[in-house]
């Protein structure tokens, strides 16, 4: 059952090059190798997503309402695709990119960019992908409007692509998504968060969508029950990993390369995995850390020695190393998979992951 | 195709004494009539909107978030059940008040009150339904992901009823009520907005759910295609006559029995049919909605002479007049409808609608 068995419908036949580029691995160094990765998929995806991003450009556009310009604002800033390119990936296990399968790849980066609007007004939220937020030009209100309304549009399009099951997965999946920023908005700031809570938070929040993308990527695709499972594991493993290194990038990323400033989570009171085992190892960190959260800024030279005294006690190697052992599992889970480029890329995009600088 | 012809679940044989009830009409004085209706009609339907009372009373219980409390509170507020009593009268009109029918009446009333916590949240809403504001007990980001859990909540029930079709309706209804909550606010405190303007966004915010309550009520029922269109017509403008009253009530609706503050929506700035029709006639008007709109709250002497004015100039008897037409045309549309107990309820309930007071 591997790819070349199945009509690929509107995609050139993968180039050995990229697929070439996809199997070489990380082992780039000053570049980030996700993006690298992900470009390399941008090629191979090329008239798939350009498909993805004309849908997306258009969300929104006869609007009338400041909810929608607020929608348009956010969705004109570049993304990574990921989620897209999850889905797209998944489909090409089975029979390749169809309508549904397109349907679905806009329809996940949509409720990703929903969350988005909501969590920025209510993390009082300035920038966003290296731009204004949508709230500090269009007001809290339209955020909460444009919210509501790019959720339903995404599930607007899911409901018409006719799947049920498809549907009320993704519906299982935001709840799953809006009690964990519940979850997170409510350990703000207490240093008491345990480890478990942090995982239960970042399945929620993050891995929820990713192995919602796998899942509808596989089953637009017509893959078998058994690749199917075995691609919303590695979804659900990828997304906890993509989640961990952005903690890490919060603490120990350069701010240039990520277009966010370093401790943001911090300063917002989030208790990432980083800060909470920092705290198990240097509870001297504790007053720091309380005055990081109780400030609308965390002051340079505040910043400065958290930073330093995060680096030195290890928990940047030691979350690193988790993500890396999530993506080793996830690409275990590949196993029963069919080889083939949809495979090949899968693995490369796990492989970067941990590796990823932005 | 009365509805003695079907079985009829789960409830008593319609009472002629509340039938009789019901045809009295609205000669009631000093008492409020829909909600002498509505309890007529929560006697008929007792066992049914027991149920109801029942599955809404249990929603968010076992949460563990903010976003659970704050939805929580709100429910536990006591609210008029008027949709999901749309939901039940449209259903007898067919076989009944089936399984899918009690769905959809409860999630009529989720999706309702998901509204509610994200206009508080907009409008900066302190208090609802004589009691405090969700948010101002557990903060505007418990209301905001509380109102996604509670829609999510509602759709989540909606589609393991299992039609697509119903689902697909409210998914669209969402969004036009989100559309029109956003049209209400960028309109906020302008006097230029159109009567049609005001007719667009009532139909969006209120309306729509009341069109989907009886046709999810007809489809559940099983009610003829003639029929259930009737049944959508009437839910139209009756949503238009009752929020037409709503915004009478504003302007001269007493305090006590609204449980509401006089000109709660002049000092929010949104722009009703009472104020606009009073601007055309008397433009000497806008110097004092201008202050009112402008500041936090309406001082009282402020208030009294405007509320003196609106009811001079004859505007609040027109707005009365246009929701009775809009009934008396409810009904008509219920021409179509075979006669029954249900048909006769409807009929109450859209003569008792321009005749409340609260």
């Amino acid at each position: 059952m591997s790819i070349a068995t199945y009509p690929i419908k509107r995609v050139a036949p993968p180039s050995h090059d990229v697929v070439g580029s996809l199997e070489r691995g990380c082992v780039d160094h000053g570049i980030d190798p996700l993006a690298h990765r992900l470009a390399d998929l941008r090629a191979f995806l090329a008239s798939d997503l350009d498909e993805v991003d004309r849908a997306i450009a258009a969300v929104g556009l006869n609007g009338q309402t400041v909810a929608e310009a607020s929608v348009r604002h956010l969705l004109s800033q570049d993304g990574k695709r990921i989620r897209p390119i999850c889905v797209a990936l998944a489909s090409y296990v089975g029979r390749g990119f169809t309508d549904a399968a397109r349907t679905y790849a806009v329809a996940v980066e949509l409720v990703h960019n929903a969350t988005l609007l909501h969590d920025d007004v209510v993390d009082l939220g300035v920038r966003r992908r290296g731009a204004e937020a949508a709230r500090m030009i269009y007001g809290n209100a339209a955020s909460i409007f444009g919210g509501d309304w790019l959720l339903v549009e995404a599930l607007r399009d899911i409901q018409r692509a006719g799947n049920f099951e498809v549907l009320g997965r993704m519906l299982d999946v935001v709840r799953e998504m809006v009690i964990a920023e519940s979850l997170q908005l409510e350990r703000r700031g207490k240093f008491d968060t345990t480890v478990n809570e942090y995982f239960q938070i970042i399945e929620g929040k993050t891995a929820s969508l990713f192995r919602w993308a796998m899942f509808a990527g596989a089953v637009a695709g017509g893959v078998s029950d058994v690749a199917r499972d075995a691609l919303v594991d590695y979804g659900r493993k990828v997304g906890v990993a993509f989640q961990m290194v952005d903690d890490v990038l919060d603490v120990a990323g350069d701010a240039e390369t990520t277009g966010k400033t370093l401790l943001a989570d911090l300063a917002e009171g989030k208790m990432t995995y980083p800060m909470l085992r920092a705290l198990e190892r240097r509870p001297d960190l504790a007053p720091m850390l309380q005055i990081a959260c109780a400030g609308d800024d965390v002051s340079p030279e505040l910043g400065a020695r958290i930073v330093m005294v995060l680096r030195s006690c290890g928990v940047v190697e030691e979350c690193l190393e988790l993500s890396r052992r999530l993506c080793d599992e996830a690409v275990a889970a590949l196993d029963v998979v069919p080889d083939g480029v949809a495979k090949t890329a899968l693995i490369a995009v796990a492989r970067a992951t941990p590796e990823r600088r932005r």
